[in-house]
């Protein structure tokens, strides 16, 4: 390492590298397939964007069921007038329908997601999509018994732009071989002016936990950029520091990974301040043997405008992508590997693989005295 | 969570939060006390800036020492013509130094502190500067029986701007309570026009291990963010992934840490690419109960001119800290600390378990396959 007055001066000097600015494009996926799909859960908003997606997708929303309400009432004001069915069973027993989606509460995904695919359906579900190992099992042995679908829709990689660019970057070799992962993952409670949280959401028992739920997304994350086929927990940890009127909640969690494509780490907690006027700074860095990518999601802190921001850096230069225009294809695929028998959106096994480090992870936790 | 179309109304409202921008200050310690000290071992550059800090504090260079012809050259280049010392114990016997402070090869600096010790003086060596328990364990013993001070120059916290005003902020209860540390610390093996690095950086046996060495920067920032007196490894991993010319080399290394203030995560690596024009972005994520920071030390990537950038947030909004102006303290300090028997500059527990942590982790490291 230099000494810090060389390093002042190379910082000075510094500033002669130019950095690149460009507004990223990506592969357009245009929805060729069509495919009739029901909803059944309404229990988190996340249902919205699920439905959405799947509509841009060329899917044709036919019938929703909830014993939830407000969910229904607020689906009906996003989606208009969808035929609400009687029962569960009626979505189930209708052969026109190839697909269910749903954001029930997260301990009663894994067995409708069983109960669909036994009935011939594809399902995706919002995550986290399964709460613990024994049921990951049941529904590897329905995958395997009744070859359907079980995807789990981790949206802050799918269905963030920046994100889907820094996959197309990694694959094209922009950074060499992907050497670690860090996801810095924090979310937000309530932000001004939003509903309350239900009560399963402070529950472990209901969502699985603080790693097992939004550290489901940055496993996927992990198993994805790295293209680990096998991978495993090296620690992990979770902890309630603030929030000790609510026992069985967890505000903060964390875990190391390391697989067969390279090494992880996850950090997330729910002590996003108010402050910063997004739900949540979320963070990605990927280091590679020659170079690496930051993605600022949702905000780039006291910096730019709007968000996905891609800062890349290489053995040559620096360039930063505004990552907006980025076309998203999650929804187009799925909706053509539900027709087609494929797995293009979304790898199955990697799905399951993302779920089950966070269940380990989970499981093997330390508790963090607070 | 929000659903993904509510989130991106939310980011464009995002940006009628206003961001406060701030040229950030902090307390000035001028020099009060004088005393005169020695340097030996020129094996490692931060010799530079260890010199010149304690000359700005107020200490009086005699003599130097070193059997390292190129460094005594180079020594002399940069602080004139300084004494050269006939041997090790010329310096050791000489009633008037009251402090060496040196930069050898990383496994010859815990003995010579446990002899400078012995001889009455005070010890600052470069980091890091005990690469084996069993040296932790005499240090400790020699310091008992001494009353000496060993300090260690964790430069990347003592001698950053930012870091200093990140610390003034902790202790002013800006974030509330501290929950975690993140220190993501990638390092570059040679700047273009650098120096070859010499047979002892590519050897653990020598410098230790990739934790131990530049993991030692950053297990001090846990230890003095979190404030925490106990603290342990929860696990580590170390990887040589990229130089496979040189076997006894480690390019990659994490741990995850936790202790009686709060949990920590550190990341270091060799993988810094020639793009970017610094020798490291080096980053410190600091989560608190009530807001957070985040330093870009060395550089804003792709973002504004120099180093030293400080973002908060807390419950009522977003600043930007220009750091570039905070005034470093540890020099006066710590020559202060020489005449008075202090441990303003440096908590003489903390210094020592931020280097038990580092060996902690290095010995239990699983090692990555690659």
């Amino acid at each position: 390492m230099m000494d810090d007055l060389d390093r002042r001066s190379l910082i000075k000097g510094m500033m002669a590298l130019p950095v690149v600015h460009e507004i990223a494009s990506a592969e357009i996926v245009e929805p060729t397939d069509k495919a009739k799909f029901a909803v059944i859960g309404l229990d988190h908003n996340h249902i919205f964007s699920i439905t959405a997606t799947m509509q841009r997708g060329g899917g044709e929303l036919v019938s929703v069921y909830s014993k939830n309400a407000k969910g229904l009432a607020d689906f009906h004001k996003r989606f208009g007038d969808v035929k609400v069915a009687a029962s569960e069973d009626e979505i189930l027993n209708d052969p026109s329908i190839q697909l269910v989606a749903g954001a029930g509460i997260p301990d009663q995904r894994a067995q409708l997601g069983i109960r669909v695919m036994k009935h011939g359906k594809d399902y995706l579900t919002d995550k986290p999509g399964i709460v613990s190992l024994e049921e990951l099992a049941e529904v590897r042995k329905a995958i395997r018994e009744t070859k359907r679908t079980f995807a789990i829709m981790y949206s802050e990689r799918l269905e963030v732009k920046a994100a889907v660019k820094a996959g197309e970057l990694v694959k094209a070799g922009a950074i060499g071989r992907v050497v670690q992962t860090v996801n810095l993952a924090p979310h937000q409670i309530n932000q001004p002016g939003s509903d309350a949280r239900p009560d399963w959401f402070w529950d472990t028992k209901h969502y699985g936990g603080i790693l097992c739920d939004i550290g489901s997304h940055q496993a996927d994350q992990f198993v994805f950029y790295t293209g680990s086929t096998v991978a495993d927990v090296t620690a992990s940890q979770v902890g309630n520091f603030n929030h000790h009127d609510k026992p069985n909640f967890q505000d903060f969690g964390d875990m190391m990974l390391h697989g067969n494509g390279g090494a992880g780490y996850v950090r997330v907690d729910w002590f996003t301040p108010n402050g910063l006027g997004v739900w949540g700074d979320g963070r990605l860095f990927l280091v590679g043997t020659e170079g690496y990518i930051e993605l600022r999601k949702y905000i780039d802190v006291a910096g730019r405008k709007g968000g996905n921001h891609l800062m890349i850096v290489d053995q040559k230069q620096t360039r930063y992508m505004d990552c907006s225009e980025v076309a998203l294809p999650f929804g187009p695929q799925f909706i053509s590997d539900v027709v087609n028998r494929t797995h293009v959106a979304q790898d199955q096994e990697q799905a399951l693989l993302a779920t089950e480090l966070v269940l380990k992870a989970q499981k093997k936790a330390i508790r963090l005295e607070s």
